[in-house]
């Protein structure tokens, strides 16, 4: 059985069918902002952690299997189909899945509509991009309905799994124009929220699930979508979502684009507000102005190819093995760079609830990515000891938002600390850079008994 | 809008549609064993305590909504559905539900094809009968397929919704002529496992969620209903389930049944195994002989009406007010039973994975119980008092299984401990135990710490 393939010139695997054995997943995004995508456009967004800052909701080991994610919904006539297959499971025409590096482009072809969705995640700034191309290959009009469609998380993924008594009475949005907010908490206890937008008005819009899936529905048969519409609701506790209706004509040929864009605002404690009960959204129309267009979107894609082409270049093979030069130039390497970004923290295994990032695996993915960003090995390197105790010892894992130890697993693993020791010594290896070893860290995030790093290394030893 | 009515005579609310606006539940069991089931079978079942003893998964807040449970699929030709019309929800000629006193009755027709699902708890025993009875009203001949299918969780609720890159790999099933048994960790750490028997022998099964259902399938639409039938799978690791499947025919007005069990067994450490790496059935055997027949369903359905005549006869009222009367002389006090049961512990929206059972919680739901089931009250009341600190203050909840104090939410509310003299108050008031205040109690669950409950009550006051 054959998947798809290697396209080494693009340097992404082509997946031909969305059928894979189990969901095919990219990892986007290479700073704060994070988002799991499979191969059907199914996955979650989090801000730097995947337990505590989870934008969107996603169910692990679901049945049916990855509903949940960035989906969008084409209704031709009676038909309504999705590009990547899931979560309506229609036969498409044409089917492609593009994971390159950072980005992931799916194409779905039913009836004539050719859709074309590419996501990425901007460097620089905390949001997933989305274009999705529409076009006409047939030779008669075609007026069609389209539907993006995000089911948003109450931040603490764990608590939204867990805790319903509560979290069914806490949700909250505001509805603008052409965008969505997700301010659940935000009057409470946080100063942060989401925002998904568009560039264009739509003609409806959802904000509680229950409107548009239905009560008894699901992603894959939304009321709204199998039905008349979208219904203009607004989430009130429940389940937030964000759900718009774009009514859209396409002559013969004719193509057109649509941007939207799931970003994630944090605000002052003190300029919370534009007006009482009215989130400041000044943060979130700056970032909706900076990708307003095509020409936005194409320069921001174009930055981070170029990222990679830069982090690729520290190292690279040609032995004439074609699939030794794939692994060593391409795939291995945005994988050791995948492990830096998340340490294992979140997979569709890992769910991202359970762990943090670990002490010891930390340690041990340094030396996969040192030679391609020493100063943020560096960081790392910092951030790790400083999670470290006065004695030596360590907890086993640390959260990456707060960067502090957490003993969810407990402490004293005794190879932990020595792992420390490996990890400073590939970086040193790599840059020459002793002064790391003068660098003063905390033991326990605590500044009162902060040491230098060869003083940490040493109780590691000892 | 109607959905259904009481039906006084029988002590049962009648439903009539099962698009009620959210799923509408009922508690079954009354000692160690208890379900929850909705309107259309939804739900789950647990061994005490909802967390760390659940035997069948279900997902909280999913969408589709409440499609895990106690589901029968029956396949008539090309068409499936369910008498209780989800998961697949396809139309129904006929539909109605029973929730009695700790049992459940779910009735559906389609193309002249009745069929009874009943469901219920025996008292003094851990499982969960059901008896399928089916019904050819047509006619002619009809030739029928019926699949039974539950998906095991993994015992520890919490866990079984988080750790999966450890889950996945420790499922472990073994396949009898007639059950199925669940044995996850058995080998390694577990004393317990669960059976899911039937009558007779089946034409075919599965236990592999992923081939009942299909990777990409759903209850709304397993592989196996769908398509040609059981496969025979055997599970290991992944999602263990049980599917059966029974190829039937029924002349015209022929009437037969299925018997069905959901049992949980415990064995003692030196016991565990009848060879090597074969569990010992010895226990699930007599289980499954307490139930072979349709006479010993009968006769154990009757010994819980009778259970429950006989508590709901210690407190009744005529005041001429129909609706006051049906609410005092049944459903109030039937709703205290189950708060004394559950103590809010598990319910359709509080997940049985976050909270235990409550220290106030359950002294003040003694008030509503007291009368009814006294000498059960005097134990709860022993119980709580012995997760008490020695100090007066209280754990805010804890664990049913074990029966400690667990700090999930910390300790220290000020209210707490107070409501233990209120619920003993209301004892006392009930029996005239005076005797109570002597029994010699633990404090935080350590004899070499214990007191008399009266020195308990005075702790608590000052």
């Amino acid at each position: 059985m054959r998947y798809g393939y290697f396209d080494d010139v693009n340097r992404e695997y082509v997946i031909t069918t969305p059928k894979t054995p189990l969901p095919w997943i990219n990892y986007l995004g290479s700073e704060d902002f994070f988002a799991l995508v499979s191969n059907t456009a199914g996955g979650y967004a989090f801000y730097r952690d995947a337990r505590l800052r989870r934008l969107t909701r996603y169910r692990y080991n679901s049945a049916p299997l990855d509903q949940d994610g960035f989906h969008i919904y084409i209704k031709d006539g009676e038909t309504v189909w999705n590009p990547g297959w899931q979560p309506v499971q229609a036969g498409l025409d044409l089917y492609r899945c593009r994971h390159g590096l950072g980005y992931t482009v799916i194409e779905g072809m039913k009836d004539n509509v050719f859709t074309r969705q590419e996501m990425f995640i901007p460097l620089g700034d905390n949001c997933l991009l989305a274009r999705i191309t529409l076009q006409n290959k047939g030779t008669e009009q075609k007026s069609i309905k389209v539907f993006p469609y995000v089911e948003f998380c109450l931040w603490d993924a764990m608590d939204d799994a867990s805790n319903f008594q509560r979290n069914y009475s806490t949700g909250e949005v505001e509805i603008g124009e052409r965008a969505i907010y997700h301010k659940t908490e935000y009057r409470e206890r946080r100063d942060h929220y989401a925002v998904f937008w568009t560039d264009r008005t739509p003609s409806g819009f959802d904000t509680s699930r229950d409107a548009f899936l239905g009560v008894y529905g699901s992603p894959a048969r939304p009321s709204a979508v199998f039905g008349n519409g979208c219904t203009g609701s607004c989430a009130h506790g429940w389940q937030p979502v964000a759900a718009m209706q774009f009514d859209l004509t396409l002559l013969p040929g004719e193509e057109t684009s649509l941007l939207l864009g799931l970003g994630y605002i944090e605000n002052e404690r003190g300029n919370k507000w534009e007006a009482p009960g009215v989130i400041n959204k000044e943060k979130a129309q700056a970032m909706m102005a900076r990708y307003a267009d095509n020409a936005a979107f194409d320069a921001a894609m174009a930055a981070l190819a170029g990222h990679w082409t830069s982090l690729l270049s520290a190292y690279t093979v040609a032995s004439g093995e074609e699939k030794l030069d794939r692994m060593v130039n391409i795939w291995n390497q945005y994988q050791c760079m995948v492990t830096f970004n998340m340490s294992r923290s979140a997979s569709y295994y890992e769910s991202g609830m359970g762990r943090g990032m670990g002490f010891r695996d930390s340690c041990q993915d340094l030396l996969g990515f040192v030679h391609m960003i020493p100063e943020r090995a560096r960081e790392r390197i910092l951030d790790i000891a400083a999670t470290q105790f006065p004695d030596g010892s360590a907890y086993h894992q640390y959260q990456p938002l707060t960067k502090k130890g957490n003993l969810a697993v407990g402490s004293g693993f005794n190879d932990d600390p020595l792992w420390l020791i490996a990890g400073t010594y590939a970086y040193l290896c790599e840059t020459g850079d002793f002064g790391i070893l003068q660098e003063v860290v905390d033991f326990d995030n605590d500044p009162a008994l902060a040491a230098p790093l060869m003083e940490h290394l040493r109780r590691s030893f000892t």
